[in-house]
């Protein structure tokens, strides 16, 4: 049986891995991505689907979004005021996200999403069970507000 | 101190918890609504704005959106799918929302999108100090996807 690490610890450790998990994202590495993730995962990602079931599954959605992304440039995927609630097996945390690039045509679009994360200490790792990415809609446009800033 | 409650006991008590608070968003309880929160609750809403922070400004936003259902009739606010990640003090869950109603022109309009929650247990009673509603945006048309189904 694992030790139980004190909260700070426990803290800084969900912090670094966070970062890495970050990092795999900017690299577009979709093997690495998935790495973070609980073969059980659920996720709500901002598009396209209500839901992904399992870490192939969103692994998958990945790397279509990659595959988006495509002839972007100066890409940003950038974690803000990261707020961690730590037990000594389950913890959540939740970001705003800076992101966008620069599209072929040369234009700059960046914008702001909100992200939400459920982890599990599983054979003493922490993995990312649950994930939900979302930017807010106008009720009466129904479009998504691009536009608002933290 | 709190004993340490067996997994399943404590997933049987937010399951019911959680329960009580759809009960108060269907009664349209604003006050009641507010005290499954946090003090310092931080929200990511489906419209609006990027975040809420604080059970105040949570609560303003629920009374808003309150008043924006004025004239509907035949409500829908049901959880679906929820699934609960529970530790001793530190808990999440994620389910599916189906949502909506019938407009003053007699139109009916239900759609599904997703809830996250991240709970902490303190002194004793647990309390929602995370929540994220949102639905998922297409994105070339950046509209959001009413019409998905589970």
């Amino acid at each position: 049986m694992d030790a139980v690490l004190p909260e700070a610890t426990t803290e800084v450790e969900i912090r670094s891995l966070m970062g890495d998990y970050y990092d795999a994202i900017r690299a577009a590495d979709c093997d690495r991505i998935a790495s973070f993730y609980a073969p059980d995962i659920r996720a709500f990602d901002a598009i396209a689907e209500l839901q992904f079931e399992g870490r192939d599954a969103y692994k998958a959605h990945w790397q279509a979004c990659m595959a988006m992304c495509e002839g972007m440039t100066d890409m940003v995927f950038e974690m803000h005021d990261f707020e961690i609630s730590t037990g000594s097996d389950v913890a959540f945390g939740h970001c705003l996200v800076r992101c966008g690039g620069t599209d072929p045509k040369g234009e700059r679009n960046t914008f702001w999403m909100r992200a939400s994360f459920g982890l599990e200490r599983r054979g003493g790792r922490w993995l990312i069970a649950h994930e939900h990415n979302s930017a807010p809609f106008d009720p009466v446009s129904t479009t998504v507000m691009t536009s608002l800033e933290p």
